[in-house]
């Protein structure tokens, strides 16, 4: 696990990018991206459900493990509202820092949650001292400091306004959160660099700019007070555009003929799963 | 599960297409082909690991499971060897059968197996004898007729020709296979169109025609003897192209301000995750 | 999954046993038992948990499904508060119905809940209407009639009386519950049987007498009311007073000796295996 | 992860028990056991399998993952033949190190096995130089030289003699084992002493004397050459024995209102799951 908290302070703003996969972990790594989002919006994608509170800790557990194992970036994992309450917090600290993650996110809604970008959603907070409780019960159970605590601000996601945003945030950081996630639906960068310019928050934010595509690494550099920008769901939004697209083709062309020269190879893939180090283990073991 | 062998018969032939996550189920549903392939290759390779008899029963059960339940077309499970002998071969009907899937695919090589396409892979295959017996225990094991066992002949892939082929595929065939799947990895069909002339076999032949991209439907079709054609590893393939080129992208263009305008929406997701079938829950039974 | 309806019809009350894998589920089946409580205080005793909602439905569900699977008794699946609210319970419906279990019980407490049986456990109850809208959603959810939806009343767990009890109870039953479990945790069965006393609902009860053992099968088939008796955590408790005493006297003794002549015979485990069928498989087709 | 090397360094021999489960593990922990063995066997028959390479390493990885996340006490997986060849082991090293296992024990069988004491079961073993490969394999892989990598001799088992099993435990400490396991399944401990005696190696052996069970202790350090004693199979056993007797009591007695008086309480159960930090979870983060 690399230190996330020094890559922050080295870097100064860390890119990070979806992943539901080893596999697309091992393309991010390869591509150059400074950490994974082990995306919970991602994996329940994949597995066919909405991303309600269906999908359960076993199973983006697992996801997070696979991907900490197969890859060098540090992980942070997307635990939505901690699993339940403070209780479930406790026992979900203890399991994904164990698996490998770096850093977990928790979000202020409430459990069952419903996903955040949705139109008409529901959008129920949780009172801020039951979140603060969250909050102080994932830092007493870490192991170690360097695994990271966010809290994830959606005041602005549930129509409450900066000041309830503002004023949620500190509370969080009052708690003992690492670092603050705020999130926003505006379809531009303008309600989150607001909340970014009242920030005086002792703490790095994080971004997640799905819905304002146009707040830039550039931009995001430029208010200075941005430790991590997470491209939140552009690994399978790519993988289902491409996967529509060559399924359209091969029943049109009545073949794969023409996509196949389209895609990547057989032996990419191959690449990708490392066959050399297999060939070569046969080479020095298989007797 | 919809009856592949009917499908089959009314057919003439139908489209099989790899999956490897209910997300790509759902897609393939809606675009429109006939079955599904739980494919193994591209399991192994979503999780990061070579096609070597790494992923276990249950990794690859679990996927199965979980497409079987998403989606209403038939699911095709490649269960490799059956990983292990007879013994395992019976506890793997049991459990597939039980997960929903329409039929499974046996191959004859040795436990552990080295992905076929691979250059100067190890192709070792299990005694004629040795895998009549798997194949017996399988037929004798499932629940329902309706369970289709498949016998995959590597004759061809291990380079040792037509006439071995031949006289496996027959041994299998006596020994229960409902078909045969023939595989190969010469460039062009021809290899593959040898073995169809020369089949007289009372069951529907199976393609994989990965390495022959030319092999389209129109050519297959006129052979008469082949039942599936399995289009086996395209899913993955157009994932990686797709997420390595917008991965390049974004950290290229600083931000997902371009590649947004070139991949699905979030809604689009959302509709694949069926959200509208969770708002209408939430208006119904949430009080 | 044999009809859990008519076998209650048939033998007017059935007894069932808690479980928490399939290894007990064989014992319960040669013991005579009707059927298996898929227990979730067990499975979270088994993983070293508190019952408090954090075995997640992944890891229930698994242990349901292999129950499930190598036993022929219908398997009653506890599915606490159905893992979240209305939305939830339909997604779990779905899937427990899949894997083969042939009722569940879902209980009237706020997710995440605490076990009832507790000194000073907090006891949070749903509101009357949205715990209706669990169940109705329950009910239309299922893909079998035959899959039974029972609703588990915690208001005497909770201090609440008899009257909240009662009426819970009824409203339960209006909402499509097919049967009420009616939970104490008084000493002696009074509290209970003045609950089936004043029970004029239309549909059978189901007891879960731990904390009140004196409620013998005789006195519970007396009250011409009650479906389902469940003995809810005596493998568990059996397995652990045993295990501590088989450790205690191979540290005391120095080693097997001793214990050797006091438990089963490791022939006994290979006969609960079933090592002769493997043997058979063998015979018959390892070539 | 307690260093396990240098607990048998200074306590000249460990005392290592069976377990399936964190529970067991937990109460193992309590007893005052030195280590415990994830067993293959075990889990086989807690599954309701027979241990003949069924259980998957999915499913062993998980048991030994959620065993070393409960219990302070190091672990010693039985990963049987290593799943397959020596690329499979090389897979399974890294799963298990991660998973926290302290030590891993490799048997010279071939995969699928069957389960050593089993009267008449086949006894394949591996050619010496394949099995060597395979310690190689794992001793290369490890990332700590604190994990330890045990090779597992069934000459005995086979009934090939002394002088093979000498060759053979020679032969693996020659590609790097750490220690020996030498199996038996005469009724008495003639056999494995004599080997003990013939014993000059470099490295600690390790006994599993189940069929042998009047190899106390006392006996098994006197012979000053052993460093693990494994106490294989006695928690399945104690449990089975124990849910046996409890099933037939509640149906002879018609009621849980003797048995509850020979098992422990519910209370002991909540100790076990630690409600009482529950409940300080709850005092303290719960607002």
């Amino acid at each position: 696990m690399a230190a996330l908290r020094s890559l922050i302070h080295d870097r100064g703003l860390v890119q990070v990018i979806a992943t539901h996969s080893p596999l697309s972990a091992i393309l991010a790594e390869e591509a150059g991206f400074d950490a994974l989002w082990a995306s919970g919006f991602e994996l329940s994608a994949y597995l066919g459900l909405a991303d309600v509170s269906l999908v359960t800790m076993t199973q983006h557990l697992e996801m997070t493990r696979a991907v900490a194992a197969r890859s060098a970036l540090p992980v942070v994992a997307d635990i939505d509202t901690g699993f339940g309450n403070a209780v479930n917090v406790v026992h979900a600290i203890r399991e994904y820092e164990r698996a490998g993650a770096a850093c977990v996110v928790i979000e202020d809604k409430v459990f069952p949650k419903v996903t955040s970008l949705v139109d008409g959603g529901r959008q129920d907070l949780l009172r801020i001292e039951e979140f603060q409780g969250k909050i102080e019960a994932a830092c007493a159970s870490r192991q170690s400091e360097a695994f990271l605590i966010v809290a994830r601000v959606e005041a602005l996601i549930a129509g409450l306004g900066q000041e309830e945003a503002l004023k949620r945030a500190a509370a969080y950081v009052e708690a003992g959160a690492d670092m603050i996630l705020i999130h926003s639906k505006q379809k531009t960068p303008e309600e989150i660099e607001a909340f970014i310019a009242a920030w005086n928050g002792a703490v790095p934010l994080v971004l997640v700019p799905t819905a304002y595509p146009e707040m830039t690494v550039e931009r995001v550099r430029a208010s200075g007070k941005v430790g991590m920008v997470i491209w939140g769901n552009h690994t399978v939004r790519a993988a289902v555009t491409a996967i529509q697209g060559v399924y359209r083709r091969i029943l049109a062309d009545g073949g794969i003929h023409e996509v196949n020269k389209d895609i990547v190879s057989v032996a990419e893939i191959f690449r990708l799963q490392d066959m050399d180090r297999v060939k070569d283990i046969e080479r020095r073991f298989l007797k």
